[in-house]
This record gives C-alpha cells, structure tokens and sequence, in this order.
C-alpha cells in the first residue's frame, strides 16, 4: 500500500471554557492508503498540530510532517516505525511534529489492522485482550459536596473506580484538599478504587506536594498523579522517596519514548500513564508497556477525550493482563460522544476491552460530527496550505 | 508598563534547501510596551510557532500563548519569570508553545533593558561582558576536499576556532568520517580549535557513535556535538565513559530547563549548548549557565541564525569568564545578514562580547526585510487569527 492522502479534521464545542476537560475539541485524522480508510486522533492543540503537518521547510531538519508520511509505503508495522523515525529526523526542529505524529500514527495501525482483518492488538503481538476495570475520570468539583456527589454519581453508574483531576486542589491549603479526597473517598464507598490526579500544580515544590501524602493515605488513594511538570524527575523521585503509601503517577506530557523511560528510571513513578494521541502513537506507547514490565511499573492509559483515543489508548497493553486498571472518559462532551458510532462499553463485569473488531474497530461519525466542524484556512505566499476538509 | 502588542514577522530566503543551514528563514518578534519596542527571535518552525500564539484554546491546561502575554504588567526580571511560568501552565498541553515563547520572552528582556538604558546582561546580574572566542559555524562538505577548503577559508577570515557539522557525517563508514575530521583539522591548521556536531545522526547507537571517537582524538576535536536524540541522556552518558579525549557536548534541543539540567545530570556531558530561541529565553538559559558553572561543565550558546539571536544567546552567559567560547554564524544566508542593521563584529582580537547598549543591543532593519517577508494568513471560523504585518 502507499500512503495517498492524511486529512485533519478540526472539531469542537460551540463553547470552550478553561475547565481541565479535554474532550472539549478535537483533532481527527483520515489516513487513506491502498483503498482503506484509518483514523486517528492526535491529543494536541489542533491549530499548531495542523500547522506542523503543512508548514513549509526551513531547513534540512526542520520540515513539515507531511514530507516524511505522504506517498509512503505502507506494508507493515516495520513501515510505521520507518515513518516515526523520518519524522524524528526531517522535523526534528518542528516542536509539534510529534503531536501531529501522534494521530496519524495510530491511522496507520488502523489501516494495517483492516487490511490484514486483525485488531491492532495482534499486530503488536498480543494474543489476546485482556479485560480492564476502567476508571471514571472526572474533575474534582469546586467543593467537597460537588465532589461527594460526582462520585456517588459514579458509584451509582456501576464504577467500582474513579479518578478526581484539578479542581481547587493545590490552590488552598492541605486541609481544604484533605477535605476533597475524603469527599471523593465517602462517594466512591470504602471498596472503590480512588485516584488523585493534581496536574502539574505544584511544579518542583516537593514539600508542598508532601504534604498532601497523608490525606491521600487516610483516603486510601491508589495513586497521585502528575504532582509535578512532566519532566521534573527529580522531583517525582523525591516525592516517591517521602514514605507515601500512595503511589506516584504520570506521564502523560511524554511526547516520545525517552521521557516515559526518563520518568520510570530518573522519576521512579509507579504508575505510568501514557496517552498515544501525544507520544507519537501507539508504536512508541507499546515500547513503554514494555519497558514498564520489567521494572515493577504499572502501565495505564491516559485518555479523556473520546473513544476513539481510548480504543488507541488500550492497544499498547491490551494484552498484559497484569496492568488492570484503565482511563474511560466518564462523562465528555456531546462532541466526544457523537464521534464514534458505537462506544467500548462496559461489559456485565464493569470491564471493557479493546475491540476484537479489525484495525481500532471504531466507527467515526462524520455526519454527526458535521456541527462541530472549525472552519479553519492557512495560507502562505497567496497558496492554501491548509483548508477543512468537506463532510460530503 | 504593559503589553501592548506582539507581532510575528516570518521572513524565509526566496528558496529553502534540505541543506542544515538554520539561517533560511527566520521567525522575528516585536513586542511594544510602555513607549518601548523589542526584537527577539523563535529558533523555530515559523508557522506552527504562530500558531501556537493564536491558536482557539482548547482546554484551561491548552491556551494560546497570547493569552499569558497580552496585556501583562512589565516593570522587571520577576514579571518575565511570572509570564513564562503562566504559559508553562497554561499552555501546558500545547507542545509548540515554549518556541513560540523563547522569541517574545528575548523581547521582554530587551524591552526592559531599553526602559532602564541597560544591558541584558547587566539586568542578569553580570557586572561585565566578557570577550569570547567566536567559532565559526560551518558545514561539512561533500567531500574531504570541500571540507578543507572551508577549513581553510575559515583560518583565512581570522577564526581561530571553528565547528563543523552533519554534511554525510555517520552515513558512511568511519574511515570516510576520519578523512572528513583530519581535513577540518588540516584546514583549519595546528593550534586552530575544532569542535564537530554530527547533528543526532546516531540516534541510539551508542557503538556507531563510540567508532569514531578515535578519529576524534586524532585530529584533536574539542567536543563532539549532538551524537544522539536530545533526550538520549543514557547513550550521551555511555559515549562519555568510552575514554575518548574529546568532550561531548549537545542542549540545543532543550525546551525547557528539566531537559538541559538532565543532560547535565543524566547525560553527563562536558558542554551544554542552549538556543535562547527554543529553551523559552533568555532566564532558563541564565538559569542553565548557573547550574553548569558548579558542575565543572562548559556552558556555549547555540546560534546558527541571526545577529539578534547571537545576541539573545550571548546574554545567559555574558559575565562568566571561564566560558571562553562561543558559537558565531559566519557564513548566514543573506536574510540573516540584512536583519540587523550593525551585526557583532569581531575585535582586533578576533574575539565578540554582548554589546553594552542597552537590552539587546541590535538594531532590526525591518526595511532591508521586506523582500523575505512571507506573507501568512491563519482564518478560523470565518476570523482572521493572525495576517503578516504591514512594514511601513
């Protein structure tokens, strides 16, 4: 097969608010190569991801994704690790490229998968899709009854497990957090799974972070999540080193393979949270799960978009039966929810599975997508760069 | 002062080459507060480094970076750290956005040294500018022959240090390598100072880039730039326990500063080499410098574009003596010749300091430009985000 075309498709809400939920919009890509169609969705800012896709050359190392993806050969996995390394190389100055990757990557998993007729899993060389328990991921609420209640909320949609983000967490004082996760705690019951997930807001203040470690214990929390910038190791590490029970996760900043080995080996986390739609896709995500194996480290997704993400999210682990636990977008937008035909549901256990079905085995709605389409046009030296493609 | 306004001009030459010469396009800020104006310069991919400035947010953690700059207080060094730590959060998620800031982040700085009649340098701290070898920064040729003869070349402007880089570099044999670095060497005479960059050419392989240490030593390298991926500290870190004489040096890929401190810390190189353009300024790369001092390792700047970023790059390490050299663009394309009215010349020593004017000390000749400017338009929903400038 050769690569004919890649689309982006920019969508989003009618409304964008600052809230941390990032199924706010999205960018899809639309690969097409040897008559079949894959997608992706890259978990990026589209307008700069689309840029980096299209902008012109400025030197030998600093070209636009698309030079290393368009007319390529396509035959199998060894051609899409070809085509990460190229752009590695030619976009190694383009800071985007590896977001933009990202979506086009897991497109190109799709297509394999469909034209072989195997899930994405077995091209990756597991045998089987072992069942997850999905967590819902949700946002702290602004107090600790808005939080009490999402998670009975959660509780009631038969999640034995939910993880509470942002929200006033690490604005106020220990207390007033100790306060949210025994709130998020009370709703979830005394035998839910809970996770903590404060994105990035302590930056390098390792004692500020400490000093949430013994309300997080008392809540029996699982994990606590990205206390810190993404590649502040040294700080994740001391963190670890402060006697917690909890244990520390994070990575989903990593935008390729090094900094989610960085983070296992210089920030000891015990948890590894990988998102493919910002990685580089699922080649490199795989490669993590590898690495995390060996070394006593739980591989998780990272996903809170749409289940799409989420189908390319599960691939990288599907089959390592150890890694339990996984990220399922609880509760999108109308956005995320209408993008794909049929969702991963749960099964009769509360679990789900990546699919059996061919490639991703997700269907993309385009029609129903047709509202949330951004009307986007870049132009240089008078010539369209880059215009949305038509929903026939 | 406030924020006023921030404008991106993208001047390109009339035809880029694959060539690795950065000086091909050029990605110019102006930014206007208080009365004052200052210039500054995003090492970087022009057109998704704009759109990182315009781009719809997407979420609270995914904002433009515009929306952490326009409008912000300036009246000293603590509201730059203030800005830069405001885009960190929240554009986290938009990967480009640390390029996009390096240049608009250089201009504050400039800003503020014109409102105070002060050198940068003198705002960072540094009681004098100290003189510092400038390197010019060449291409290896095709050939050995070509090599030399721009080796030669080089002795014959006056440079007593000079680096060559990538050209086929690691793409044939290491004997073919060693004929390239003996005629660099020959070119360049005895007592010249050679430095080689072979531009991630390696990638990984730790071995393939282990075989041509030997040649290295031979012809008297100084350091050995860039053999891996920017975040390969492990393999950097196993190169330097090979035994070779040669130094090995990299940073230029930083983006933040966890990334260059870990190639300090993990990847324990000799030399650390910050592009302002792209590590988010001036202050994290004043930072670097501090961190490199106390570690016993060399702190160059990373230029291969205009006399404005030589500027930008010369300040994080102006006052520190024992850094004694410094990497200058001698033979830029004609775009970055005219962007600055007065470049940095070379005293009778043949040696440069950061100017004593204040801020940057470099003058924009917007005029002189208009030929490269290139004209850009980014529409999103019928609104125009961004359209090149106007030079009057």
């Amino acid at each position: 097969m050769k690569i004919d075309a890649v689309d982006f498709f920019y969508f989003a809400m009618p409304v964008v608010t600052t809230a941390a939920d990032g199924s706010q919009d999205a960018l899809v890509v639309r690969v097409s190569a040897g008559g079949h169609v894959g997608w992706g969705e890259c978990e990026a800012a589209p307008l700069p991801s689309i840029a980096a896709f299209v902008c012109p050359m400025s030197h030998g190392a600093c070209r636009p994704v698309a030079e290393s993806v368009l007319g390529q050969k396509l035959d199998g996995p060894q051609d899409i690790y070809r085509i990460s390394t190229l752009v590695a190389r030619d976009s190694m100055d383009v800071l985007q490229a590896a977001h933009t990757l990202s979506g086009i990557e897991m497109a190109l998993w799709d297509i394999l998968g469909k034209a072989r007729g195997e899930p994405v899993w077995k091209l990756l060389g597991y045998r089987r899709s072992e069942a997850k328990v999905p967590y819902a991921s949700l946002l702290f609420g602004d107090t600790p009854q808005e939080t009490l209640d999402r998670a009975r909320k959660a509780r009631a949609d038969g999640f034995g497990a939910a993880k509470f983000g942002w929200g006033p967490i690490g604005t106020a004082t220990p207390k007033a957090d100790a306060d949210q996760f025994a709130a998020a705690r009370e709703g979830l019951g005394a035998d839910g799974w809970l996770m903590v997930d404060v994105g990035q807001i302590f930056a390098e203040d390792v004692d500020a972070a400490a000093a949430r470690l013994p309300a997080l214990d008392a809540a029996r929390a699982h994990w606590f999540e990205e206390p810190f910038y993404g590649s502040s190791y040294e700080a994740y590490a001391a963190l670890g080193a402060r006697g917690g029970k909890v244990g520390i996760a994070g990575g989903e900043a990593a935008h390729n393979l090094a900094m989610a080995r960085h983070l296992m080996d210089f920030g000891k986390v015990k948890f590894v949270q990988i998102d493919t739609g910002r990685i580089g896709g699922i080649g490199p995500a795989k490669a993590v799960a590898d690495l995390a194996g060996p070394r006593g480290i739980t591989y998780v997704n990272h996903t809170f978009t749409t289940h799409l993400a989420l189908s390319a999210s599960l691939q990288p682990y599907a089959g390592v039966a150890g890694d339990r636990i996984c990220e399922y977008p609880a509760d999108p937008t109308m956005l995320a929810r209408v993008l794909v035909k049929e969702p991963i549901r749960r099964d009769a256990n509360g679990e789900i599975r990546a699919p059996e079905a061919p490639g991703l085995g997700i269907e993309v709605d385009l029609q129903a997508l047709k509202p949330y389409l951004v009307d986007t046009e870049i132009k240089v030296k008078g010539e369209v760069l880059y215009r949305t493609p038509a929903i026939a």
